[in-house]
């Protein structure tokens, strides 16, 4: 590996990233201590998301139960500090030549477990699709709304990534419309498939699994790979090997394949580099677009061991002291 | 000040901001203890960027001489750790339905000042001038090679905002491609000057001048302002009232007064706020497009006083939990 840079261009984006790897770091400099090896409770009196704290709660929206023990296994509730909520008018307002208008939307919080010192890396598989199974199933039930143009369904895994409560939660916003962010991709998703009548996505996982670098894992249903041009070091991507626009559209047969794959993934990034601070978003397509055949529905970790700054803000390009074949051969190994 | 939220549009790249206000915070929520008043020295032996450790240095690209103390006031250097480096070749290479291509660019690093314990909200007037004079030098320098197609001057202040050494200083990374994120910038404004015939940057000064809720500031030359739609709490722009399209166009009266309004704006962070680490970074018009009526250059501040989580990286709209004209009546307090 030369200390030169070399620049990628993110095909799903048309965004290029900086491979400048004299600015650091092989693999193993990321690990640290496992942080999260710190001694938790199992429950916390003080915890809202904890049995037996429903006062705290606002009110539970959904529930899966459990029978052994007896209780629940995932439970759905509003987010107290909601981003949007769904007595807005998304109605355009103009202030001069600018435009506004009032947040409409759902804000859900998905408690992953009644226990608070779990987390997905460390749950037994019966849990694990458990969450994978309200997420869809959360997930379905938002899409019916056609108010509901966009369903982003994320997580925020320690506090630079954003979160402060400990409990094991993710959660969903829903928007009124469909994020410039999201459009953009779409259409240059739709410009690969006017151009050369495949999926874009599709073309990714064939040359992935050709090529093989990149490669992280793979199971009968799904491919986990480090993008060509993460933008982050040792970022993934685990998606759908048949054609699938849509996450609310998964079968039962998938959700369990897919949740293998979810856990091994956050597993080798706790086992590996010590349990680092991660997000990850699920990218579906918007509100009325299940069906388009260049849509391709996948879940991107994007672990924070890095800091984008103001180059990042100025130009929207990263600068990624790791190249993508090495991470994804340490996460592999 | 109602606890529903809002949503506005960035009229200059089309992204939605979700205001919430609910999720926090009144402007003093943000200030904290200033952490910079512990006590630095004003040389440091071990710092690269102190007068006498000329060793740690590649080499001294440009320096502002100095006759009272003898030595100089400011100095450019190379990044240790570039970015990207001249000797890279930016012809595109493809790998499948992937591209490509090696980092050419340049990566320099501007030292504000001899003095290791300074900031440019403490410097004095002389010396900040000095600071931007120095910015447009050698801005202009790098835009008389015309393979330097973009050219973003940043500053990152504190370890949130991405800088791990003390001494003052700023950055400037020069690609060879313009960045998806400006060309945007670009075909936006351009669709507003070819509808309306007028700079979008002009009317938004015209606006907000008018408006005058969220100005921050004003001097001869210079608007400072919380945007209509800034991204994070205590977002500022500086921009010139007279439209130019190109940073280095900037005369010497204009500096002069570029140089107050930044000033002013950093000591407002950290006289109110504690002194909260930031980024900044100049948005210019790329190569030959310096004429252009409808590009207006500006500085954009953004302080790191809230984090992005997953939400932000799925859908590119960004929760603020303070409103810009609350955030602009405390600035101006």
């Amino acid at each position: 590996m030369s200390d030169k840079s070399t620049l990628r261009r993110n095909i799903t984006t048309g965004r290029w990233v900086i491979y400048a790897p004299s600015r650091g770091h092989r693999p193993h400099d990321f690990a640290k201590e496992d942080k999260k090896k710190r001694a938790l409770p199992s429950h916390d009196q003080n915890c809202p998301f904890c049995p037996g704290n429903e006062k705290a709660l606002l009110s539970v929206l959904y529930q899966m139960p459990s029978n052994d023990p007896p209780g629940w296994k995932t439970r759905v509730v509003p987010n107290k500090f909601p981003a949007l909520t769904v007595d807005g008018n998304p109605e355009r307002k103009s202030d001069g030549i600018y435009l506004y208008m009032e947040g409409y939307g759902e804000h859900e919080v998905i408690i992953e477990s009644p226990q608070h010192d779990i987390d997905i890396a460390a749950m037994s598989p019966q849990e694990v699709l458990a969450v994978v199974k309200t997420y869809s199933s959360r997930y379905r039930h938002l899409r019916s709304f056609h108010k509901n143009m966009m369903i982003i369904l994320f997580r925020n895994h320690g506090p630079t990534a954003g979160t402060s409560l400990i409990h094991p939660h993710s959660q969903i916003i829903v928007t009124s419309f469909v994020p410039q962010h999201v459009r953009l991709r779409e259409v240059i998703a739709q410009r690969h498939y006017d151009t050369w009548g495949r999926c874009l996505y599709c073309d990714i996982i064939r040359q992935e699994t050709s090529d093989g670098r990149r490669l992280v894992a793979e199971n009968d249903h799904f491919l986990t790979f480090v993008p060509f041009a993460a933008e982050v070091p040792f970022e993934m991507w685990i998606m759908p090997k048949a054609h699938q626009a849509d996450f609310g559209d998964i079968s039962e047969e998938e959700e369990e394949s897919f949740s293998v794959a979810l856990q091994n993934a956050l597993r080798s990034l706790r086992e590996k580099l010590g349990d680092p601070d991660y997000n990850f978003v699920i990218n579906s397509s918007p509100q009325y677009r299940g069906g388009e055949p260049h849509l391709h529905w996948h879940l991107r970790i994007m672990p924070r061991l890095t800091t984008p700054a103001g180059f990042e803000i100025g130009s929207g390009v990263t600068i990624n002291p790791s190249l993508p074949e090495v991470d994804a051969a340490f996460l592999r190994a």
